[in-house]
């Protein structure tokens, strides 16, 4: 079933001219006539059913019928992660959104070497991840920031998972052993590591959690997606049914 | 620090002579010299230090020094995982490396798209991928194999993790609970899922834990990778520190 993110209100009868992307898409690629029935949400009132009502090269519109699925948060846990080159960062937006992250941060750090962030490239891949991972909510993209910005402006009750390359964190499940189900970010540096500075800082900071993740050296995106994996699966939502198959 | 796979005899005062395409990596990518040091290993006995005897734009040979690291071996966890489109095979070999996996077995489903698997190409990516990740170990690569012949062999005494998306299975970390540090494998299924009969039957052999991943859905090569992470983190080696911090 195609699912279609609709950034508009969503109601019953309300027909909706498509943008020419999501048209061409249809028509084109999918090969979609008049009277198909897709799956549209909007990010916050669950899933709904539409029809095709009327369909062209270039041109698409949509009839929504009724609400099929009711809205369902993601856990709230975010990636601050240091942008790496292209290809990477297209794989660790789309991978964070299937496991489930509601938030990524792109920060600056000493030793990042990209600077520049493609943030609308970015929302691209998180809605077309969304779309296809059965998700109900589409990840928030935020503009790039410095560590020492990020720091300076932290809600504390907000605890950071510290990937922490230097040995001095407890193993992951172990240092998550005590944590309730609350809100969270992971912390992932750059290929070259924190600066010594910015290293000492963190560890300072009341709530870093800092963690291991074992013997072997994982790459920068290796490591942003281990980390939100064993988080939901500690802390997160794995205890639920896929949701293809709830109701 | 270069760290290079060389698939033999290591010892004291040996002279090696690289193959052509180590030579090239040392002379003209990484632009080394008479007497620069690197690292080497062979995958069963430890880290030695070599030196560079001799180099030219097309031939290198290495004295090898003095064992530097002793050898350690991985969890002897497995990915059995039906082969996809080629990007994303080189990504699964890369990632299952860093996060050590023992053996990768290409599985040969009845919806499985890809039959062809070019397996010598998969040996190379994890041979690049383990000399990166500071492992003294190179995963196994095996030949495809069709699922009923993989299971009509099967050593019943290795428990098979399988990645249940029809929501069958317990949550992961509750699935493993009772697992013991032994040995096991992981199976994954192809994009378009096992056949009803495969499925059947594979839930009915003795040595299958089902596991659940989760609300969302994760395509094959995120659920290979996260389902390797969850078996470090909670029954690997997850524990220990970084090995570029060890003796």
């Amino acid at each position: 079933m195609i699912r279609l993110y609709l950034p508009i209100q969503l109601s019953s009868d309300r027909i909706v001219e498509l943008p020419k992307e999501q048209a061409h898409y249809l028509a084109n690629v999918m090969r979609k006539k008049t009277g198909d029935e897709i799956a549209v949400f909007n990010g916050k009132d669950g899933q709904w059913q539409a029809h095709i009502a009327d369909i062209s090269k270039r041109n698409c519109s949509l009839t929504i019928a009724g609400q099929t699925k009711k809205q369902k948060p993601e856990p709230d846990l975010w990636l601050c992660f240091a942008p790496v080159k292209n290809a990477p960062l297209a794989f660790i937006a789309q991978k964070a959104t299937e496991l489930g992250i509601a938030k990524l941060i792109p920060v600056i750090t000493g030793h990042t070497i990209t600077s520049k962030v493609n943030t609308d490239r970015l929302r691209a891949n998180v809605i077309e991840a969304s779309e296809q991972c059965e998700r109900l909510t589409i990840p928030q993209v935020e503009e790039p920031i410095k560590l020492e910005h990020l720091l300076s402006k932290w809600d504390s009750s907000r605890k950071l998972i510290l990937c922490d390359e230097s040995g001095g964190g407890k193993p992951y499940k172990t240092a998550l052993a005590d944590e309730k189900e609350q809100k969270h970010a992971i912390l992932i540096g750059p290929e070259g590591g924190f600066a010594q500075s910015e290293f000492e800082n963190l560890r300072k900071q009341p709530y870093i959690i800092p963690v291991g993740m074992g013997p072997r050296i994982l790459r920068a995106d290796t490591a942003a997606l281990a980390a939100i994996t064993c988080y939901m699966s500690l802390l997160g939502d794995w205890d639920e049914q896929p949701r293809f198959k709830q109701e």
